[in-house]
Parts: C-alpha cells; structure tokens; sequence
C-alpha cells in the first residue's frame, strides 16, 4: 500500500513531471466537464494532487489555512473528477468535474467569476443559487 | 490622455480591486469563447491586464522573459478578447477569447493542456496542428 508521502513509483513519475512553484503548489482550475464553464481556480501541492487522482475529487490546497481542501467537505459541493490535465509547461493543472450541487463558489454561485469588466467596472453578471447561510 | 504608467481613475478603480500576489502578478485563463475550451493559462501584471483592456487582446506578463507578452506578436496567434472576469477572491481572471489561427500553443496545438493523466501517466491527447518550426 502506498499513502501520499510514500507514493509508489507509478504516482511519484507522474508528480515529478509537475512543475511545483517557490511554495511546491501548482494553480488548478476546475471545469465544468459538461458545459465547459470555467468554475474556480484554486492550489495543489503534490498531496492534493495525488489525493485528487487517489479519490477522484478535487483536493485542494489552502493557502489561507494551510491545509488540505477537500472541496465540499462542509459544503457538500464535491467536484467529482471526470480528467486531469496538465500544460506544455506543466505549471498549471485543468480539472474537468461534476460540480454536485452545480454550485462552485463560496458565495453560493454556480462558478466564482461571476464578475465582468464593463464600462471600466467590475460587474456581477450571475445570481446566488443558495444563501452561503444555509450552505456553511 | 493616460498611459498604462498613470492610468486614469476609472482604471485605477477596478485594476486596484484585482489582488495582486507578491510579485504583482494574477493568473489569467484563456478560454475559447465559442467552443469553452480551456487554451491556457499565464500571468499578468498590472500593466499587461490595463493594455488587455485597452487593446482587447490578450497581453501577459512573462516571467521567464521579464517582459510585457503581447500573445500572437511573433506567431500571429492573437486573441481577441471578448471578455474579462474577475472570481470571487479577485486572485484570478478568465479571459473569453477569440483564438486567431486556432492555435494556442506554442507546440502548435489549440490547447496547451493536451496532456491527460491516464493510467499513472501524462498522455498526449491532442495533435499538433501546425509545425511549431512554422510558427516562430
């Protein structure tokens, strides 16, 4: 059995190909797997990374708390994986999810970037699904 | 008149509401506006993101060169912007574009990430377009 500090040498192949940064994160944006909306974009180190692939759900690392994310572990908005995809520089990761729930952000919106630039403002061109009250 | 160096108030307003990291850069997402396909993902300054806007293409920063990326300057593979959007933590921008030449990469593929992680490994998925010897 391998865990995610020991990997075995198939995982640790594919994690060595990723370019981690200064801090040992990657950025990675999640992507409606059907209608291709573009959800958030978040950080993984290489535990979340392999956790990811392990448990097919998005893992993320926060950086605010220093920690693993388990996206929807107290929302319940899990991002089950449909693909994982790296870029020509592998510096920057895509996941394409089922969003559960069809709501990403923590302001109970399907998709974070929910703002715009118009007329030299920023403007928010999507509503609340769900009062983030009833989601936390 | 203003230039990018002494932007004008309406500018200032919302290119000081995007969070710049430590080295006053934010990531930015290229994505087809027609197909939703995810092209690729760089990094801009506060320059770069004021110039996107006000030449309505893509402009980046890039690291490596340490200078302003007009995308498309040497290869022609401009992208037309079609829009901007800013996510919840305003730490990340998505750019809707229009890709000329269908080519995003500078392997000459649409995509940069053209590779899938399939069976512990990174896969490539996606054929080059156009001889990369071609573009440059």
């Amino acid at each position: 059995m391998s865990t995610p500090d020991t990997p075995d040498n198939t995982q640790s192949t594919w994690l060595d190909q990723v370019k981690w940064n200064d801090d040992g994160l990657v950025p990675a944006i999640a992507q409606d797997a059907d209608s291709g909306r573009i959800l958030m974009m978040a950080w993984m180190n290489r535990e979340s990374l392999a956790l990811s692939a392990r448990e097919n759900r998005a893992v993320y690392w926060s950086r605010s708390r220093g920690k693993l994310w388990r996206k929807g572990e107290s929302s319940g908005h899990v991002q089950e994986l449909k693909s994982i995809e790296l870029d020509c520089d592998a510096d920057a990761i895509v996941l394409k999810v089922k969003q559960l729930g069809g709501i990403a952000c923590h302001t109970g919106r399907e998709s974070c970037f929910y703002r715009t630039l118009k007329e030299g403002q920023w403007q928010t061109m999507e509503p609340v699904l769900k009062d983030p009250n009833e989601i936390y």
